[in-house]
């Protein structure tokens, strides 16, 4: 089962790279990288791919990795619940998207395979932060991924996106960081279903990302805007980074475990701001996504 | 003790916010806050003085707090050894100053005294983030609080000291946050000196703030830069975000226990960049800032 996940995620990976590629008019970098592994021995690697100030993406990142070694302690408990440093295996495809235009909203994926000591299981996810909310692509982002969901399984999709809202969550924000999209975790890792069955859910998940997001750059990139949509976008990726270092399970995870720091922190957007108090007018496109993020609300 | 700290650190707050205004020319705006007691009853509050924008500073915020409730089961644990949720009472004077020029060093000060169940003690120390090193200010800023320290007790400079550069640590870059300064906690929680001795110690130590960093402000606000140095030091900010966000135990402890978070995430400065693998050139003052962040000095 690694094997065969490394490749489709190797795939995902160029595949997703070649469309950005084309539609942004600018080619990707390429970065290939060792982990050494702390412990001794092969910690494994990954290959980076990042698209720098292009035509319509200030930075993406489209990240594929296959590492190994041993867990810390903690990380051993709260997986499987050893009382000892197990070994671990993870391969994954992981991407996030900042467009310069507010217009357009930033996106993230990421699909992992883990196994811990004798376990195994899938995690992953899409999800949506626009800046400035247009309805119709909300609905076909979420009606995208939906489909693959009921596919397989109708309950999938509503449990996968009261997953994905929970988990970009800003506690002290009381606000999600976007208006989400699905996420799952530990998928086969405590059941008895061939993790076959889910292979092919995270493989047919994995190709709906560009079906999902590229339409909605295509449409929203020729969209007019000005200082202070630019300004609002900086402002909210203040949050997406506040997300990122005080919650983000995979980059906490990767940064403990002495993951590629330049690979991880990938995902923080290139240029940000703070703003002390900051509030947008009553009645603003910038007051109703807020209003948005504070009450999620069901897309498909 | 209690109450004559919290007339120590809301002086504090007076002062330093006098000695910025006076000399960016700008006034400081303030806000009032209460902090709404999840477990019922009065949680406290706080005074949060900001100056956005000035001439020489594009962000300073000057906080005093008096919070008490009750503290989170695992922070109690953390805190005090205890099993109970225990009450906790903490005021505080905190403050972080993001200058608009790369030139003019970042500090950030913080003294504080806390209650938990039936232990009390102080915390705090201040310290410098440099972009540009003028190893001559990093000597006065060092030696002005030694020679604070050194009036107690000649082990107090050293021993904080050590602390500063362990805590404003990022294990995932292998660098220091700034070029430090000192940094204490739990002074007086687990030994039987009289609390008096150290108050007197944070009592010297608050106002050797400002004889510790505005002279080096006045020496380098005219200081010539361009482009390329503003551009490194909105890179680096961004490491002073990596560190408040993902390791900070002030920042963490007030996200937790529902303090206000406009006034704790101030510490961020208003712009920020992060760019993908960035490098500095070899033998550049930028590269030497870094080695030397990567390698703590005695500057003192």
């Amino acid at each position: 089962m690694f094997s065969s996940c490394e490749k489709l995620f190797s795939e995902t990976q160029q595949n997703i790279v070649e469309a950005l590629s084309a539609l942004d008019i600018k080619d990707f970098i390429s970065d290939k990288w060792q982990r050494p592994d702390i412990s001794g021995g092969h910690g494994g690697g990954g290959l980076s791919r990042i698209l720098k100030n292009g035509n319509i993406f200030e930075q993406a990142g489209v990240n594929f990795s296959s590492v190994e070694g041993n867990l810390p302690l903690e990380m051993s408990q709260k997986l499987v619940g050893s009382d000892n440093i197990e070994r671990f295996r993870a391969t994954g495809v992981s991407l996030v998207i900042h467009p310069y235009s507010p217009m357009v909203p930033t996106v993230h994926a990421n699909f992992r395979f883990l196994e811990v000591g004798n376990k195994s299981w899938f995690g992953g996810g899409l999800d949506l932060t626009p800046y400035y909310l247009f309805e119709e692509d909300a609905i076909h982002f979420h009606r995208t991924i939906k489909s693959v969901c009921d596919r397989h399984d109708s309950s999938y999709y509503p449990d996968f996106k009261t997953q994905c809202d929970n988990y970009f969550y800003l506690p002290h924000r009381k606000e999600t960081r976007g208006i989400g999209g699905i996420f799952f975790d530990y998928l086969g890792r405590d059941s008895n279903t061939d993790l076959n069955t889910y292979s092919q859910l995270v493989e047919e998940l994995c190709s709906c990302f560009i079906p999902a997001y590229l339409p909605i750059v295509k449409k929203r990139k020729e969209e007019v805007w000005g200082e202070s949509e630019k300004s609002f976008q900086l402002i909210r990726r203040g949050r997406y980074v506040e997300f990122n270092l005080l919650y983000d399970r995979g980059t906490l995870f990767g940064l403990k475990t002495g993951g590629r720091v330049e690979s991880i922190l990938m995902s923080l957007p290139p240029q940000v701001r703070w703003e002390y108090d900051y509030k947008p007018s009553q009645d603003s496109r910038e007051a109703d996504l807020i209003e948005l993020l504070k009450n999620p609300k069901d897309w498909a």
